[in-house]
């Protein structure tokens, strides 16, 4: 079954907004196992969007349109869809009810405008998933020749809302008019210390195996700094059998990849650390000086992360790392002054823990080493380890990576990976 | 003129990566006063290339087409073209030189493979910018009617190599098709402190009086925790023309928007700040809570910060506050205790203006106060000054907010705005 997606306005073209609708929705229709042959991106023009509608519908089973759906005169993809059925827009009592209602909940009346969002092409349905003013849309037709069943989905552009129906409804309505209306559900290991190629190799053998079979399959998405996800998709009758067929997926690639994996699915490395903090009973502070807050910036991004992280110390100047955390005068892009560093902001702090960062993110080299050249040390009561690495990339990218390198680190210490 | 976009690669529409080269490609277009229509992403499938990209010179009047010229089976754009304009590929012995000189410069032998990257199509020249092995390609062709002189743009598809070859030929090349082969330039005013509607209304009058004369022209462009961008774009004959013109219009606004404007064209507000302090000759240090390390992370991107930087602490625990900071016991979200923190850091780590941010993140309140309310301060030698805001969205947005929010206080500070 093929599924084609329509962007529908002229800011998308302007560039005002990078349309990361489509990208998302691509990867949805992926992950259910429907494919995707073409997007589109067309501007605010009633004639534009009726041919690349037109044609959408015509090479494709189904279509997901998104964007148009406002109050506004601006606002046309249900006209146009109509259009495309070859159907009258009609006023639905419900749809306007919700809207009326929405807008009551917050103390406004509801401006005329919004009427026109509850105007539907006659045949379509309301999704019933619907977060703002706009209702998303189920719309079916007939092809031009008469002999298929196709549908037509309007969603909003603003992406929490497309996001939600495009899960609720419209994936589910998808698989089951692909005749495949079984349960699909992905799990991503998340994995940091290893580049792509190494992961491919590792996993080659598995892959070709379970090509062969079909299902569940192994995906790989390449997330730059927060690391390499690796993606198990399976489809089976229920939850229950789908569950199990990843549980059992997920075991087999333990042995493979296990010591790589920190988390899973929406987990990052700041949460996965909080986390083991918080199990744990210890608390944190933080030396940084090539990383120049970053690692104290993505803990503190965690809800939750004031029980365990006290705070940190930016000793981006020489000489607040001699005067402010006892590192000895000398050379400071060291594994000792990074252990010093770490030990000295656990002590003014009073941390269970402390880590360091010392570093050349460029754009010059210093004390006669290169860019990109990075020492990392996690201190605890009864000791420190030290370890020095080199990243690769611009200023931005090697601070980048000492970040998640170092969170990585810590995150083996406290849990024995 | 209108040109139109193709974006090639399975691995866009699978979601894997965010077609961003044609929303930026988007915005040259729109600010070289060229038109663009559609923008469409396909996979790496010849006969739905080929389809795609003859509906779209068909319909437009150029094409750039985006990704598919590298050296693998994989990579046919340059076939495609080929097929499009009814002739044969033949190898570019000056293109062949150029990848073997590449690859010699790195101490490395040019595989077999890139040698498909030196075949073009009869009549396409190469693009003289040419920072990777893939070439990039101009191809005019007669319209199907004879009609109409067309013409393919292809460029690889890693954004800086693609950005090089719009920047350097591409845009110049369609001006001078367009028949008006003067030179248009963008002037980018940066503005924080204000909401996009309250900008609109303050510039409306100037807005309609310069689109009834249609030279010079203002656009906005919202950018969420980095401001607003106010984009002055004029054409004229030459370049000294242009620059007057866009000096003319720059001074004409000043007086509406100049107290609102942190810098010009690709300026950040870290940068401004850094530079200003350079300027000045004076240092700095900074005490974060609510922040969390993002503000000293944002000074730390800065190339040459460490002249004027010295660090900062991240006193996220009360106790640390009143530890290493001096804080006096009691509430920590006051402006009393923001200056408290910045006269704090910048006596201990010896800095002639220490700043700071204290507030409350979410997703609880705290100390009887809503999420978002956040005090700030700037001290020097001679006094200090604070500021209470409140501000809007979730964790991650209040703490972006705060952080832009002080450096743009200190930035007033030094520059007496």
């Amino acid at each position: 079954m093929n599924v084609e997606v329509v962007a529908i306005g002229t800011e998308l073209l302007l560039g005002q907004i990078v349309d990361t609708n489509s990208s998302w929705i691509g990867e949805q229709l992926a992950a259910a196992g429907l494919s995707s042959h073409y997007q589109t991106k067309v501007g605010d023009n009633p004639d534009r969007i009726r041919a690349v509608l037109q044609q959408a519908i015509d090479r494709s089973d189904a279509v997901i349109c998104c964007g148009g759906l406002g109050p506004t005169q601006d606002d046309i993809t249900r006209e146009i869809i109509a259009e495309v059925m070859g159907v009258e827009l009609r006023s639905d009592p419900a749809i306007e009810d919700r809207i009326r209602a929405m807008f009551e909940s917050r103390g406004r009346t509801m401006p005329d405008n919004n009427l026109r969002q509850a105007m539907i092409p006659v045949g379509a349905s309301a999704i019933a998933q619907q977060p703002g003013t706009a209702p998303g849309l189920v719309c079916p037709l007939t092809s031009s020749d008469g002999s298929a069943e196709k549908v037509i989905y309007a969603v909003p552009g603003v992406p929490y809302e497309m996001r939600e129906m495009v899960e609720g409804t419209i994936i589910p309505d998808l698989r089951s008019r692909s005749g495949n209306p079984g349960v699909i559900r992905s799990r991503v290991l998340r994995t940091w210390g290893t580049s792509e190629s190494a992961l491919a190799e590792v996993l080659a053998e598995r892959i070709e195996e379970l090509d062969a079979a079909g299902n569940p399959t192994l995906a790989f998405l390449a997330s730059g700094v927060e690391g390499l996800k690796v993606r198990i998709t399976a489809s089976a009758e229920d939850s229950d059998a789908v569950e199990a067929m990843l549980d059992a997926e997920h075991a087999a690639l333990e042995p493979l990849i296990g010591h790589l994996v920190f988390g899973i699915d929406d987990d990052n490395m700041e949460a996965v650390v909080v986390k083991a903090l918080t199990a744990r009973g210890l608390t944190l502070a933080v030396a940084e000086s090539v990383t120049g807050g970053y690692v104290a910036g993505r803990l503190c991004a965690v809800p939750g992360a004031s029980a365990v992280f006290r705070g940190g110390i930016v000793a981006y100047n020489p000489e607040v790392k001699f005067d402010l955390l006892n590192v000895p005068n000398g050379p400071v892009v060291t594994e000792d002054a990074a252990v010093a560093m770490a030990e000295g902001v656990r002590a003014r702090l009073g941390a269970d823990i402390g880590i360091a960062t010392t570093g050349v993110a460029g754009p010059d080299e210093s004390e006669g080493l290169p860019v990109g050249t990075v020492c990392l040390a996690v201190a605890a009561a009864d000791g420190a380890i030290a370890s020095t690495v080199r990243l690769p990339g611009d200023r931005e990218r090697i601070r980048q990576f000492s970040t998640i390198t170092l969170l990585d680190l810590l995150r083996r210490v406290l849990t024995d990976g």
